[in-house]
Order: structure tokens, then C-alpha cells, then sequence
């Protein structure tokens, strides 16, 4: 298709959008490991993992031999409030990079989440629902988990109880507030509100909490309470099915128009959004029907996928929740005060570390304050404030159209721009300081995280 | 057109985009008063104008005969940036309300400036750009405004000086940083930098600025620095032109799927939404070719529209600033420090004044906890976080729709959607912790801002 004729920003019609999330798992040859049972270390059984999950959600995280699954249609009624999402030609970026390299970014900001992550938690509200369960757990970092979730559970009037990292939950008050808004209730963790979360807080007086810390204390208060599952909003499988419609959108977008990535990138925590978004490429590749260039990118100071072990591990620190086999930092790892991001959790979905460890994808670490040059140069020039965590992404497309540049090749670039900056201007305003500083940890600082590994292949 | 062929959000295609903004003016058949010289109290001439304002903006300012001006094709490329904003059918929360009415939002809220105030802020860099100068100065209070302009002046490479009332810059640091991401300069007003702040420090020393201070200040900024004019992001006649590109946005959506308002709602403080989207619509009633019900819907505490006087009035608190003819609280009128959100301006458009003194359109006054509920409860349905500004349309929305339960009316009700809340979470949180009260100032206690009214007809 002639260049003229493609819009600037491309918004598919409502017809034309997804009505199937599509299941990666499906197309692998090597499958993902599956999750085992922390006491029998056995594969963890669609009844065990009903206890956690709901029974739709356990189904769907083993099932990795059915391609395409029907979204319900409650939730593409949900869906059509804030999707499609736009995929966008980022001309004035190009020009500013001088590039000629061809960037897309596809925008998952646009919803009061402010990120991808309310793709998943509606499915997985509307699930506990369907179930006639009374509410859901979770925890949050950062906070755009936890306010995806309780905008999901507000709509279908489930209770939702937050577990949020306690650095966060002092740090962003404002966060807090958007899940009031919402109906949920929010506890910092750890927490005296369960077993798990009073123990550590013996061993650790002053602790400020962790993601696998949240994790455990949302675990134990869903297992505890009758009428309650835990959900989760990455790593898990079930996540990454959700999130496809990522993915199937932009590829649909960009079929409609002709337009071809060579190189997709997406920033890595548990891998939700990078999975997401690159999973119809990643099926034609896995069924040898075209090549991509698949880029992960993650924090220096966190880098599950650059230095971690590909190796069974527990998803969390209390150690309660199965175990996974990932690229994993150890779930003893804490990742450094200095990091200002999310993108903090030690492992990654298990999905995508079978796709790295089968040579499928690339991975690379990005040191912060170069990603806070790449946020607000894409700011200044694109007109979207990106969050930290997004900005990984938008630092490596700069860095491969700069190559593209020098080389002059025209590659077409397609990145993932998962959510808005605006509860991270604490972080901005010390990146505007000069008070930023980097932080690359050396072995001897990761070897007490990969000393908590339990040791099974 | 079958209810089934329109779509949950309606966005329009590119070539269907508004290419000419609409000048209301040229329809009126009693003109908006002309600002008058505060010092001959004559009718400000466009030589004097340009002394404050770029000159194609002053002339715009004094222009009320041409109906259509093109918008120059820089500014239609960064329109493209974030526009067409979709049109939304709020089907959720007609179910919620169990209305027969069909409700309709515009939503202005998906940029980072979060607000509609960037379709006149980016009008308003080009064309200091385009007139070679360094920089502008402006004024913010809660700081859409700033946030915008800053964005506009990075998109033209211009110096942005914000003086930004002391108490937001206090208790909104986030936005401070957010313009800072863009390279503006903050200053909090009153500040030691202008004659007039001083003035005004030295005679309220503990003061925490208002609008009409920090407009002061910004116009004598701009006057006393070579290369450097003043812009405004409400009340004047060029910026409600340049926001007509949301009205001339929803109307072309609504004809495309042939869809009547009976009712178009906005929130007013200056008047520059309102204005913007009921433009068209206005016009259309304006020559006698349909009739609508339009309303603005203002704070009960500063309630220029319903309680002011429609007289001249200064446009800021140090009288440096041409007078307007517009309903005013007077300059001097302080709102209730209880007053949560924006709509703080003493005054009101000239254009939207005259419209309301011909009968052309109603207005009314919300209180603020009632906003609040009605904000929530969209929230909770819509999945949008309003704005507090944005919120008195939406009380006013549901008012109306709850009255169409009553009365079985299936009238089509349009309104507003400003901005997103993002921001405004102080607010949120004090209204969550009961800690919100309302204020109706008396009549006893309007007094002193009618007194500083010149008394000129």
C-alpha cells in the first residue's frame, strides 16, 4: 500500500477487532515447564491449581495445545471502552533521529490503568465472576496491576484486596487513591494481616516489602478466605493468553496496511506486555512462516533474562506459590532502592524464557538514566509523558534506529508503549535533578538471590 | 442509521477532520463587547493587542466576521498527534442511571496534558513561532494549562515561562515536574520576579496567589522581555476559535451517523470548553436552523455565570490587563480555599457572556461533593478517571438523564468530557475520607469582589 494512504495513527474498526486470544504455547515445539507442586514437586494438577486460581484461569494455564480461544462476550463488551488501542507511526521521532528507520509504537496508555494490564484483568475478573466467587487478591507494585484489577472487579462488583509493595503504597499515595476510587481495599505488605506477612516482618523489621513478598501475604488471603481466588497480572500463562490481544491487534493493524516489522521490542518484568505483544509474530515464526527479530529489554540493576539461571524456582518469597521453571534472579533477590521503575520481580513467564532458551528471542539491559534520556526525548517530540517501565522499550528502538541510521538500512520498527508516566514524576523529578544515579549489581552482589534456589532442573 | 451500524466510539477518519476552526462571532448578531484600554478606556485597537499578544493572534482576538479560518497545516499535523479524540457512547452508565436517555461524551483527555487545552496552546506556539519570537509567558492554575503550552512550545522549540499559583505548585509538584519534562520554567506566583508580584507580596504576605495574580504577573513578563509575548488558555475570543475544533469534531461525528443532541452540556470557568463544543451548534441556532438546549454547569462556589454581574470587569488581580465585558464575581473575588478543582476564574468568556445575557443558552451551579459522587460513580462504569472540572458536566449529564427516567424521555444528551483526574487525587482522597465539604458563598460575602468592579457599562 502506498505510503500516503496509511494513517498516522491506526485504529482498527470495532469489527475488525479480535474476538480469539491467540495461545503461543499452542505453536511451541518445546513447551514451557510446567508449573510443580512446592510440596511433591510433581506438575501441579488442574484440581490443585484450582485452589489459587479460578477453575476457568487453572484450565487455561496448562492448556498449551489449544491455538485460538473465544473471548467472551462480556469481556469484548469491555474491551470496546478502551480498545482498539492505537498503533502509531512515530514520524516526528524519526525526524528527530534522523533516521531512516520506520518506528511504531502500539499505545496501550490510553485507560485510567494508565497500562496494558487491564487486558488481563477483566478477563480474569469476569472469570471470578462467572465462577460466583466473591472477590479477589493481588498485589501491586508499582500499581498499575492493582488499579487494572480493581477497575475490572468495580465493573463486575467483586471485591478486590490489594497487597501493595509498602514503598509503593507510601511512595504513591495517589495510586492508592485511584484503587479507592474504585472500590478496592489497599494494605501495605508486608502486612500483620496474615501469617506469612507477620513473619517477615519479625525477620525483617524495617523492611520496605517486595513484589514476592505481596505475592505471598495476596496468596495466603485468598486460600484463606472463603469465596476468594488469586490473580495475578504477569508471568503466569494464562496472563500472556489474555495479553495476545496485544499483539493480534497490531498485527492486524499492520496486515490491513501492508507494513512488516523486522524488529519488535518490548520491555521485560514478568514479560506480560513483551509476551502480548509479540505473540502472532512469534506463532509465524515458531510454524516457519516469516522471521522477526524479537528484542526483551530489562533493567540493568534487574536482569532476569541477561544474567538470571534458566532454572526452577519459587514465584514469590514467602516460597507458598509453585514453582517455575524461568530465567530467575533467585526469589531471594531484592532488586536496588536506586531502581526507580517497576520491572522489578526476580523471574519471567516461562513462556518466554523456553522462547530465549530455544534462541528465538534476544534480550538486552538498559541502565536507567539513558532510559529517562530516552522517555523524555520520546516526550518532548511525540507528546506522550511514557512510563519508566515503557520507556525500556523506547530506549532500544532508539538505539536500532540510530544503528539504521549509520547503516542507512529503512528496517520497520515496531515497539510496545505499554502506559503513561504521570504517577512517576517523583522518578522524573530526580531524573531532572541530576540525582539519578545507575546501578549495575556485580556477581558477588547476585550471588545471595541465586543462593535461594531450590536446585531442581 | 440503525443503532446497531454506530459504534461504542466513534473516531473520525482523518480526511473527515475538521481542516478550519469556527468563529461563533461571525453569527452573533449582538457582537461580544471589545476589551477596552484600561488606561483611555477605548476599545483595544490591534497595534495596542500586539503589544501583549503575537499579532495573527490579536487579530483573531478582534476578528467577528469571518466564519471559517483555515488551520495552518502545522498545527493540523500535531492535531494528529492525539487527535481525532474519540466521541463515546456511554452506554454503561445509561444502564447504570436505568435512563431511557442516550448519553454521549466527547472525551479530551487522552494527551498528557491531560485536558483539552492543548488544541489552543499548540494554535498559540505556531503562532509565536511563526512570528520569529523567543518565548511565551502564561499563567497556571491547577495546570492543564501549563502542562499543555509547555508541550507545545518543545513541539516549536520556543522558551515557556509558567508562573503557576503558589498554592498548586505546592500541592501539585507532579505537574510542575510534568512541564519541566517538556523544558518550561516554573515559578510560583506571587513571586519576587515582577513589580506586581512584589506589590502584591508585600501587601499580603502570607497569600497563596490566585489566577488573577499570577496573570499579572505573566503579563508583565511577557511586556518587559524583548522577544516575548503573553498567551492565555481560556476567556479570550481566539481561544474558544481554536476549541472549536472539539465541537466541529463531535458535529461531524454525529452527522456521520446522523444522531441529534437535545441537550450539550459543559463545565465553565473560563469558558474555553464550553465554547469549543458548543460551537457548531451554536452557529446552527445562531442562524435559525435548528434549535438545541445548551448548558453550562459552574462551581457553586465561584459562580460567575449565575450570580456575577454581566458588566467590564479587569481580567486579573493587578489591573495591568485590558478590561472585558463578562459575567464577573469581580476581580478581586478570592474561591473558598475548600474549593477542590479548577473553574476558579472571577470571570467568563465575552462571547459565552453575551450568548447567556440573549437567552441563547442556561447555566447552573453544582456543589462540589455532588461532583464528586458523580465522578465516582462515571469512574466506576466508564473506566475514565475524571477530572473535577470535567465532573460538573458529568453531574449535570446524569442530572438530566435521571430526569428523562422520570419523565420517560429518550432525549440524547452530549456533554463534555474535559480531562482526566490524574492529578487531582488529593481531591479524590478527601472526598473518599468524608473529609469534603461544600461552600455557597452568601450574598453578604460576594460583596467584596462586586466592589472592585469599575462600574464602567
Amino acid at each position: 500500500m502506498s505510503e500516503q494512504n496509511i494513517p498516522y495513527k491506526i485504529y482498527l474498526h470495532e469489527h475488525e477487532m479480535p474476538k480469539q486470544w491467540y495461545n503461543m504455547r499452542a505453536d511451541m515445539k518445546h513447551k514451557p515447564a510446567p508449573l510443580l507442586n512446592p510440596g511433591t514437586l510433581k506438575p501441579m494438577t488442574e484440581e490443585e491449581l484450582s485452589g489459587v486460581f479460578c477453575t476457568e484461569l487453572a484450565k487455561q494455564e496448562l492448556d498449551d495445545s489449544t491455538p485460538y480461544i473465544d473471548i467472551p462476550e462480556e469481556i469484548l463488551k469491555f474491551y470496546k471502552m478502551y480498545r482498539p488501542s492505537p498503533l502509531v507511526r512515530a514520524y516526528c521521532l524519526e525526524e528527530k533521529l534522523q533516521t531512516p528507520a520506520k518506528i511504531y509504537y502500539k499505545f496501550e496508555g490510553n485507560n485510567t490503568s494508565g497500562s496494558h494490564k487491564l487486558n488481563s484483568a477483566i478477563a480474569q475478573a469476569y472469570y471470578a465472576k462467572q465462577q460466583g466467587l466473591k472477590g479477589v487478591t493481588t498485589e501491586t507494585g508499582a500499581g498499575q496491576w492493582g488499579t487494572a484489577l480493581s477497575m475490572a472487579c468495580s465493573y463486575f462488583d467483586l471485591d478486590c484486596r490489594v497487597y501493595m509493595v509498602k514503598v509503593s503504597y507510601e511512595q504513591k499515595p495517589f495510586r492508592r487513591e485511584v484503587m479507592r476510587t474504585y472500590g478496592a481495599s489497599v494494605t501495605p505488605s508486608p502486612s500483620e494481616t496474615t501469617e506469612v506477612g507477620r513473619r517477615i516482618l519479625a525477620e525483617h523489621p524495617g523492611t520496605t516489602g517486595s513484589l514476592g513478598c505481596a505475592i505471598s501475604e495476596a496468596v495466603e488471603a485468598a486460600v484463606g478466605t472463603e469465596g476468594y481466588r488469586y490473580v495475578l497480572g504477569s508471568v503466569l500463562n494464562q496472563v500472556l493468553l489474555h495479553q495476545s490481544v496485544i499483539g493480534l491487534e497490531t498485527k492486524a493493524a499492520m496486515d490491513k496496511y501492508e507494513i512488516t516489522p523486522d524488529i519488535i521490542i518490548g520491555c521485560a518484568g514478568g514479560g506480560s506486555n513483551l509476551g502480548g505483544l509479540i505473540s502472532p509474530f512469534m506463532g509465524e515464526k515458531l510454524r516457519g512462516e516469516r522471521d522477526y527479530r524479537f528484542i526483551a529489554v530489562e533493567p540493568a540493576s534487574c536482569p532476569s533474562f541477561t544474567r538470571g539461571k534458566f532454572a526452577y524456582d519459587f514465584c514469590d518469597t514467602g516460597k507458598v506459590c509453585p514453582l517455575a521453571k524461568m530465567y530467575t534472579l533467585g526469589s531471594g533477590f531484592i532488586p536496588s532502592a536506586n531502581h526507580a521503575g517497576g520491572l522489578r520481580y526476580h523471574g519471567m513467564s516461562s513462556v518466554l524464557s523456553q522462547l530465549y532458551a530455544d534462541g528465538m528471542m534476544e534480550a538486552r539491559a538498559v541502565e536507567q538514566t539513558a532510559v529517562f534520556d530516552a522517555a523524555e526525548q520520546f516526550a518532548r517530540v511525540e507528546g506522550i509523558l511514557p512510563a519508566p517501565e515503557s520507556s525500556h522499550a523506547i530506549r532500544a528502538a532508539i538505539d536500532e534506529a540510530l544503528k539504521c541510521r549509520e547503516t542507512g538500512e529503512e528496517k520497520t520498527i515496531l515497539f510496545g508503549l505499554t502506559g503513561t508516566g504521570y504517577f512517576d514524576m517523583v522518578a522524573y523529578e530526580k531524573y531532572h535533578n541530576g540525582e539519578m544515579a545507575d546501578y549495575i549489581p556485580t556477581d558477588e552482589e547476585l550471588k545471595p538471590g541465586f543462593a535461594s534456589l531450590p536446585g531442581i532442573e
